[in-house]
């Protein structure tokens, strides 16, 4: 019995012994880890397809638990943004059955020899990808995410400790009990994937001190939540800041490109961490380019916010204010700044950028590849949409996340980049002179 | 002028200002980040040769900045092993300038296209490397690391915070005089590579909290050093644990072989974090190997001590105390303990190593397989010594350390190591559905 399933039954609350439950989590999640990282790929998908059975089978289970959930979540007055994020219904409950056999179906990483070469006294040196580790996983209540994110962290052979939002606890730990099902049916140990079996807030602020026995911890949520992390980890963190994200129109931009990708990167989806925030456009093309483009937006129902030189020349957007440069909406409003070419741009997105996602629109190859090279952030686009930046998009399958730090994993964190390596050198008697 | 030239000549001891001047440092390391990021790899040659030069030619300087430094150590009453790190000779000037050259001669890493695909919607993606960031490395009093690790630094595009030892503060601010002067040479910011102007302790603290402005923190020098760095650093941090490295020798192992590597990978160095610190023996075939290995171990100088079943086979080694199996000894001690084959070595090494580097001593395949998959080490290897655990053995050139850790950088740390990555997607009006 793990110790997920030993305590999630009890009230929750109790704050006497979280340093001791988590650290039996720590060491729990160490053993597994052990047992994972020479598992067969075969295995871990295993347990993520009979996970998904199992919980296509545990729908009313689910849903009975999500009942709980919400209820809870009423009671606490909770927004209606938030209630939509944690209510699961037949559909929702299909795509997180649907969403672990298509991490099953990825590409195996783990094993994988990324170098190989040879030495002149003959040893073969080999990097092979093994699992990262033990990842710890803090998110908002999203039950859907206790799939998602065990799922992926399986995938890659690594041990998952799972803390979702309080408002989901019961939710998650119905998810949670059939990913240990999965588990069972594949050989592999439950600790593979713990869920912290208690709502006390202590007990994350013990996971972001277990040094000894987490290799990282991935926040998923919003700004505050993503801020504290950073703040109290002495564990490495694999930072998801804010999408504040750049559409640079160039003096050399086609206008229908620029009109069309500026109004996708912003309203296709607003709430999107690559939805465009800023739109920034060259100010010896701006009279030519900027009202049709601005008449765009408006029409898609976006509110404008520009300085001087853009409420010049488009009247009926609002003035601009400093914070509306560092701030991301995720909602239908934009930012119109007029810059002094491709190094204004540059200059603008290295003032106040997330190091997130960017994009240049321009038909001049120099200014573009000026603008790739210089800009420092995990993803950069030449005449396409920030939408764009998204695992699924880049064709690694589901992600756990979209760093925005520069260490080990950068841009969308798929299944590849929850690895790490080992270097096999393979000698006949070699010793060194 | 940088920091480092405006503060280097005063008064050391200064306690009242050391986070404003952390600050500035940390301002000045990310301005010259961007001018790094999109410099020439000509240029970072240029100056790492032409520091090299200057270093050659300003030998008395860095002669008469050492004679300071030892007056201090010796003050102090520093142990002959620390001043013997700390002393400078014209030789030892020279090997530290054509350290330098050598780091320029590697290759270069930074704008290489590690992968590139394109996707069914014509986007082309490519990953291209990028340099680490900001990166604080802390030593000991050893001079010539301010020019090997800052050098290393600088070959990848990276801006260096340097903080070395007290006592080696004069010839390492000589040091890192050359190595601004190869930065104006180049064309490059100074501000690439800063030494702390101050001796003071709290320096060491702010810099480890600097999470705005430091990207990595690189401890090199002993175990408590590195424990410090780990327990209060809130930057993420390479740790080069100790190297509590293993040879096991296989029932299946060639006797010859099994004394070569025994005996090299323990004596040839004992100081170096590759040096074998513990011998497992398979109890099958300890009386077949044991006796001969002991005895040329014995001969080289070795003081062995055993486990019951080792002492009775050569009575002649002390009987080994549990903390025998987590000892570091950097020293002509080795610790031998007899194990259930394979399997018993594993289990050993996982709940008595560091992760950093074992070797087998095999003839059979499978077994040698079984132990560099379950290995959870950075560096496994197959009939060969643990004394090649080195960057240059492994054809990287020079290494910064060899992390013990699993995220980024795992075994010697390179120039290639010291990058990180972006994402460049090229494209032709695309916009996602």
């Amino acid at each position: 019995m793990s110790v997920v399933e030993r305590e999630a039954g009890q009230s929750t609350g109790q704050t006497e012994n979280i340093a001791a439950v988590m650290r039996e989590i720590g060491i729990a999640a160490k053993a597994a880890l052990g047992a994972l990282a020479t598992s067969s790929a075969e295995a871990r998908n295993n347990a993520l397809n009979a996970a998904a059975t199992a919980i296509r089978a545990g729908t009313s289970k689910i849903l009975d638990a999500n009942q709980l959930d919400l209820a809870y979540a009423q009671e606490k007055g909770i927004r209606a943004s938030m209630i939509d994020r944690l209510v699961l219904d037949e559909g929702r409950i299909e795509a997180i059955a649907k969403g672990l056999e298509d991490i099953a179906a990825l590409p195996e990483s783990v094993g994988q020899v990324i170098d190989e070469w040879t030495r002149p006294n003959g040893l073969t040196i080999q990097r092979v990808r093994v699992p990262l580790g033990v990842i710890g996983i803090i998110y908002e209540s999203r039950p859907n995410v206790t799939a998602d994110a065990g799922g992926l962290c399986l995938k890659s052979g690594n041990a998952a400790i799972l803390r979702g939002g309080s408002e989901s606890f019961h939710s998650s730990s119905a998810i949670a009990d059939y990913l240990h099902h999965g588990l069972r049916v594949a050989g592999l140990p439950e600790a593979a994937v713990q869920l912290i079996p208690t709502r006390d807030r202590d007990a994350v602020g013990e996971l972001l001190r277990m040094v000894e026995f987490v290799d990282v911890i991935v926040p998923r949520g919003g700004k505050s939540l993503i801020e504290r992390v950073q703040t109290d980890s002495r564990v490495p963190v694999f930072a998801h800041l804010e999408g504040l994200c750049h559409v640079y129109l160039d003096h050399d931009a086609d206008p229908n490109m620029a009109r069309d990708i500026a109004v996708n990167a912003k309203m296709r989806r607003t709430s999107v961490c690559g939805a465009a925030e800023t739109l920034l456009v060259d100010k010896t093309a701006a009279e030519h380019l900027l009202p049709q483009v601005a008449k765009a937006l408006i029409d898609a129902g976006c509110e404008l916010r520009g300085d001087e030189g853009a409420v010049a020349l488009v009247p009926s957007m609002t003035p601009a204010t400093a914070a509306d440069w560092t701030t991301e909406y995720l909602d239908a409003i934009l930012s119109v700044r007029l810059v002094d070419g491709v190094e204004g741009a540059i200059q603008h997105i290295e003032e106040y950028g997330s190091h997130h996602t960017e994009t240049i629109v321009t038909s001049n190859q120099a200014t573009a590849e000026t603008f790739l090279a210089k800009v420092d952030s995990a993803i950069l686009l030449h005449n396409a949409s920030t939408q764009y930046a998204d695992g699924g998009e880049f064709g690694m399958g589901a992600e756990i996340g979209i760093s925005t730090g520069r260490l080990h994993a950068r841009g969308p964190v798929g299944a590849e980049q929850l690895t790490s390596f080992k270097y096999v050198v393979r000698g006949s008697g070699q010793i060194r002179p």
